[in-house]
């Protein structure tokens, strides 16, 4: 052992004591006739002091050679420091120095290594282990760590079972593209990661193993949009004998009591709304309710004059801004050009502001008099120093816009609270999604996602209108957990099958296995997944997902420190039967 | 909810309690008049009844269509039993079911869902959600659960923080066979499944992580000997700042304690053996100390008679056998046929009995006198009754079969007790091994590994002396973890790359991130990996380590249930830009 104590632990109780310190050179303060080292490691700070009174020349000598990041080993006598610093734990402190070791010296590092880094994204990424140095990148993998252990505890105390189901799966193109591995042993044939372990979790509970879980990574080949990684970890959850309910109780629970182990905050009791409301009020299944502006409809009280665009319009609807009377002209333009980028795609943005003396003024004021602003307000709830911002056009395209909106609203007013926490489940999701590119029916979560059995009778002649036993768990703004009732009926399951353009055969090969085992005594079942990289995000108050994952991959899925991908062998081809066509 | 209570869970304190139960139907007992029914769930078995006095006739006809394995939901009462059941935990109590209801049906199972079953190993792979079902290898399914567990608490109770490496790596030539992963978004360039964490958890130590784990599957494209899995699972762990004796003592206390809390067991201190004393005493260097039957060298009190065969060998080596004398002839031409095969490949066993007159009787009495013998006897320790084995031949060779032998009689003489755990550190083992075939050194371990600084300056002149700061944790005679001190300075580990005849240019390609680390103050370290699948099969008193991985492979890498690894489209193989060759 190199140490005697870590760098995080002497205090003013230790005074006195001979003690024996590793760890890396973090700053050096050089008077001449007096040296301080602050010296590093994973656990904090130890202030080391060499002076010329009561240190060695030869000692001091050595001292002179160290820089940053150096690593050494030292022996010395812990000593009350002249001045004391408060902010951190040994600050009362400090190690008068007798013997110095460098254990292994450094370059200078590429960046600094400080809290706040004069380092790049790419060049970090180049240099990983040196980014995680710094204390929050560290603290991010540490907060992970505590998570999942925090996690796996609760499982365990709630009697789920913790399985470690295969990676080299098989390939089924029905959902994101698949990873494959060439096998070398059967020649020809290929393993796929898995996208998620859905139906081998599904064939555990056709085992009667009744409540598992697992910590996995899952892997995705897909473009890679800003901040994500086509290997990801999800907290994979499943349990016999439950309805919807059940599910949503205890995962609530998990999610209340990780809040309260982590962060000491204690989550309210979550409101469930359904996907319908949630696209609603919000227009979008992921709402963020750290902030209101919840959507009004106003078809009512704006299509009854002569202003077309309202008129023609689908819907007209709008969000109150609490106090945005004060938005300037400007403001207001910004927003408008905002809406109107092709990305959102909103010809134009109508207001109404709640003036301080009572009255109303719209952009749209040519069309309306006081009287119809008046039952805007009212409609809207909107009060005196409010602003009404108001898009109009097809249903469904026009909540999305205003969603977006509602969000870019939220950013610019500062109202992402990183430290507020507000979850929701969103409940009664469409089983299925029409996709215009194919012209077919899609599962929206997959397809063992049990339909509600009172809409089963629809599934030919409404298929859009069938909602399902499918559940989201969002927070802030963001999904991280999604799960469904599954099928546990071969035939509701092959209907299923054929609805979603499967031919028997192909059902047959690809899930085959799952359709036998429901002959066997299937229970009834569902459960849930959690994005474990997007939780820790969102818990650690920063939704970079990378830098809460220890060697995140660039956008390209490059690992750029250790230049992953990269070529094989020739033989390394031959070896498994293929060769490029590059 | 299916249920108010599981199926181990009612006792007689629970009487006259309406309950609901879900289940799977394990067995039925119909009498006509009155029926039992077991009812199974993970939890355990709870038998219900119905009888005509106080069971309506509707719901005794439905209970009539019941059969095994099928799912269902009942409530009643609980009552009494008549004939108690003191094997299980709810056999002092049924239930009188009230109401009945199939919530799945079963055809029948392709073998018996019970603890000894008619089911061969290939139907009880291609169904085994349904072998799940039976208690044995449930059990071992939640040992695992268990025991991974316990690893986690005690490992993050001693300040180790559980970090996810990437599964999406680099190829890396050297070492066992790569599984690769075609990069779709990189063309013509490959990841590579990890055989380890080993880079990334020493790139850890160099970030200052201090203290690693992670429960993490690893990947081998091997010809696979019986029992072995092309996935496999490690708790692999790393720490800085430490010396040998610093992860002995912390490892030998994580096993301990895993042994204690999961077995109940109190180990004592781990003997330490070096390498070369467990070849010269055991002939192998995982010794399984269940037995004795250390090895005795003979040269001495051998080589002195007309008896060539010993004479010309190189070493005459033996082993004693407490009370072998009872032997047979016919046994003792059995173990010589066996030591005769090609696998082991000795000329002959010699043997001598310790009779119970006190004489001496040997296969060799031609050239021995009693003299002889009775210093050969002194030699090994002999007593009254034994028997003592002897090869001689050419010194690694004849270790090697008398260390096969030696098991092989622990077979025959059931001295293997499953419930008996030796565990032992081989230590000090060779840096490099030569291999015949290639002629050059290989690292016995892996490039990273330190050798024992005062060994450095044999690295050239005689590199199979140098020893390594490496060591094993051996239990019952198999490997269950094994390690080393790594390299942490970029010089010795560019001559170890020399060393292993790795070009500088191949040295940079595949562990120049490594080394590069190593310039920015990665710091002393080691650590250990122990072979998940393996310690919990031991830990279960059974050595098929298949019976303790949920999903695993058969020996030519398939998934037999879901039929895995198979074709993909050609489409998917255009998208990654490869044709295979057959």
């Amino acid at each position: 052992m190199y140490r005697t104590h870590n760098c995080g632990e002497l205090r003013i109780s230790d005074l006195n004591k001979e003690v024996e310190l590793s760890g890396w050179v973090q700053k050096i303060r050089d008077k001449g006739f007096i040296m301080w080292v602050d010296l590093r490691d994973r656990y904090g700070i130890t202030q080391l002091i060499f002076d010329q009174e009561r240190t060695s020349n030869e000692l001091i000598e050595s001292a002179k050679k160290l820089n940053r990041e150096f690593v050494i080993n030292i022996k010395g006598s812990v000593i009350e420091r002249k001045s004391k610093n408060s902010l951190i734990k040994t600050g009362e402190i400090e190690v008068l120095v007798t013997e110095l070791t460098i254990l292994n010296a450094s370059i200078t590092p590429p960046f600094t290594i400080e809290d706040e880094t004069d380092g790049g994204e790419e060049l970090r990424m180049k240099y990983r282990y040196l980014d995680i140095r710094r204390n929050p990148i560290k603290e991010n993998i540490i907060l992970r760590h505590k998570i999942t252990q925090e996690v796996r505890k609760y499982l365990s105390d709630h009697s789920f079972i913790e399985v470690e189901t295969p990676y080299l799966i098989k390939s089924t193109p029905e959902g994101a593209r698949d990873f494959v591995v060439p096998s070398r042993m059967n020649p020809g044939e290929f393993y796929a990661l898995p996208q998620s372990p859905q139906t081998f979790k599904q064939l555990l509970m056709v085992a009667g193993m009744d409540k598992y879980f697992q910590i996995v990574k899952c892997f995705r080949d897909e473009d890679l949009r800003a901040d994500r990684q086509p290997e990801f970890t999800q907290i994979d959850c499943e349990m016999s004998f439950v309805q919807q309910q059940d599910i949503l109780d205890t995962f609530e629970n998990l999610v209340k009591n990780l809040f309260h182990n982590i962060k000491n905050i204690e989550l309210e009791k979550f409101p469930v709304i359904t996907y319908d409301d949630a696209i609603k009020n919000y227009g979008t299944d992921k709402p963020d309710l750290r902030y209101d502006m919840t959507f009004v409809e106003l078809n009512n009280v704006t299509q009854h004059k002569d202003f077309n665009v309202f008129n023609k319009s689908e819907l007209v609807v709008g969000f109150v801004i609490k106090g945005g009377n004060s938005f300037t002209r400007k403001d207001i333009d910004k927003y408008t050009e905002w809406v109107k980028r092709p990305q959102i795609g909103a010809s134009g943005l109508a207001y109404m502001r709640m003036q301080d003396d009572g009255t109303y003024k719209s952009s749209v004021d040519k069309f309306y008099d006081q009287a119809d602003l008046k039952k805007w307000a009212e409609v809207s709830n909107a009060s005196t120093g409010d602003i009404l911002f108001i898009l109009s056009g097809e249903k469904d395209k026009v909540r999305t816009q205003l969603g977006a909106l509602r969000v870019h609203v939220a950013e610019t007013l500062n109202l992402k609270n990183p430290e507020d926490f507000k979850p929701l489940w969103v409940v009664d999701f469409p089983l299925l999604e029409w996709d215009e590119e194919t012209k077919a029916y899609h599962a929206m979560h997959h397809p063992f996602t049990s339909p509600k059995l009172e809409h089963l009778s629809l599934i030919n002649s409404d298929p859009s209108a069938v909602r399902a036993d499918a559940y989201d768990l969002v927070l802030n703004g963001n999904e991280i957990g999604g799960g469904s009732i599954r099928i546990h009926d071969k035939k509701i399951q092959q209907k299923m099958f054929d609805c979603l353009g499967f031919t028997k055969d192909e059902a047959e090969k690809q899930f085959g296995f799952l359709m036998n085992a429901f002959e066997y005594g299937a229970p009834p079942h569902g459960g849930i997944a959690f994005g474990l990289d997007r939780l820790v995000a969102i818990m650690g108050g920063n939704e970079i997902i990378r830098d809460f994952i220890a060697f995140p991959k660039n956008n390209s899925g490059r690992d750029v420190m250790i230049d992953s991908p990269s070529s094989v062998s020739a033989d390394q081809l031959k070896e498994i039967n293929l060769k490029t066509t590059l």
